[in-house]
């Protein structure tokens, strides 16, 4: 194993949820918008964009939708989207028709240009020694979200994230053995869940270890509880919620 | 403008097309696996997957999909997978019903998951100074490089890294000034074209002094030109790709 000062933040890696009563400076700020300009971006087309949300109303708003008490409060919040409304204004402004901003393939560059800045932000942040929480949850209601963060169509916000100063410092939770993950060549289907026997102990542990009140569950115990069980939730309004944004419209 | 060896790695981050003719050393491809596994992941679902493909008869068939000489020849390849085939597997094995795993929304957890380890994987490669090119051309092809891949269902290939030892030294990137892609609380839809002006300059200068011999283009040039206009390619078999694979099936 390798160590130096960015593998280190990375392989200690922990989500933060409670964070000190103070926002980022102007300098610290200008630092994670450089970041994520400089970000790698598919065929140069720059199809990300970053929204910092501080007016208050709207990260009540926000927190409500994710339903995580974290959400906006203290620290900062941003919501990473997923932006092709730039480009095809370039095209319209300059006599040209949208072409192809419109199909899944450009979509999916988009995402790729995002989610990349996200995670290079994100260790940004860590490298500042700040510390962050990924907000999934900001498709928990994909369209009321939409209303609230007022975006155009061409846009996407694909994740979120609560930046600040750690005010806990929670276990490293444990992943699956690099053995389930990563493979040479062939990916294997043999896959067996009586192997997972060992880290399913690891993870009960871990949960032991973190909150004797809370509930305790194994990796195979909640990869097969409420998690993945079949139900309809608002979640499942990402493709209408897509189409309405005029994004992936060729796929049928 | 804050600095520390992650930042100004970031910051100075340009794509490696050249390679030293050799390998990663065992001690190095374990760091980035180890990087890759503690990346955030959604719901502690942990469905992304890493490959590395080494063998050789392989390695062509994804250069020749991918059209690029540079991918699978110096250094090394890895191809970055969303993955809901092993969750899948450890509710069949326990008796469960597949349950969610074929919405779009945990499709699109996978490809946060996949993606954010994708970055992370691509900081830990400039921390130990070596470079990566990331390829997006693993979905240009995209039923072809299925096959190739030898995929099961609940796979797809979301982006693929050639990583070595830099055999170049690229001149940065210029990237859009944050003006254009870093806002706060609103989205500004008063997006003027005429204000990329003195940006177009500075790409155009970029270019230039890059390489005498090539054709020269501004950023609205690129966008306004053949990367996004109209046309069929196979890229636009991603939804095919993704119903195939049983992904996204909620989306119609």
């Amino acid at each position: 194993m390798i160590h130096n000062s960015t593998i280190n933040q990375q392989i200690n890696h922990r989500s933060i949820r409670k964070f000190k009563d103070q926002t980022l400076s102007a300098e610290q700020l200008n630092t994670l918008y450089t970041v994520f300009q400089h970000t790698a971006t598919s065929m140069f087309m720059q199809n990300a964009t970053m929204l910092h949300i501080t007016d208050e109303g709207k990260r009540a708003k926000i927190r409500e939708l994710c339903g995580q008490k974290y959400v906006g409060a203290e620290g900062d919040l941003f919501v990473f989207v997923v932006d092709l409304y730039r480009n095809q204004q370039i095209r319209r402004q300059l006599g040209k028709d949208d072409g192809r901003v419109h199909t899944t393939d450009i979509f999916f560059q988009g995402m790729d240009d995002t989610l990349l800045a996200w995670q290079n932000v994100a260790n940004a942040v860590e490298s500042m020694n700040l510390g962050y929480v990924p907000l999934g949850t900001i498709n928990d209601h994909p369209l009321k979200m939409l209303d609230v963060l007022d975006l155009p169509k061409l846009t996407f916000p694909a994740l979120g994230m609560q930046v600040g100063i750690p005010d806990q410092e929670p276990q490293l939770k444990p992943r699956l053995p690099l053995a389930f993950t990563t493979f040479e060549n062939e990916y294997p289907r043999d896959f067996k869940v009586v192997d997972l026997k060992d880290y399913d102990q690891v993870v009960t542990t871990y949960y032991d270890l973190r909150d004797a009140n809370r509930r305790i569950d194994s990796f195979t115990k909640q990869i097969t509880g409420d998690k993945l069980n079949d139900k309809r939730i608002d979640r499942d309004e990402l493709p209408e919620l897509l189409h309405k944004q005029e994004l992936c419209l060729d796929w049928k």
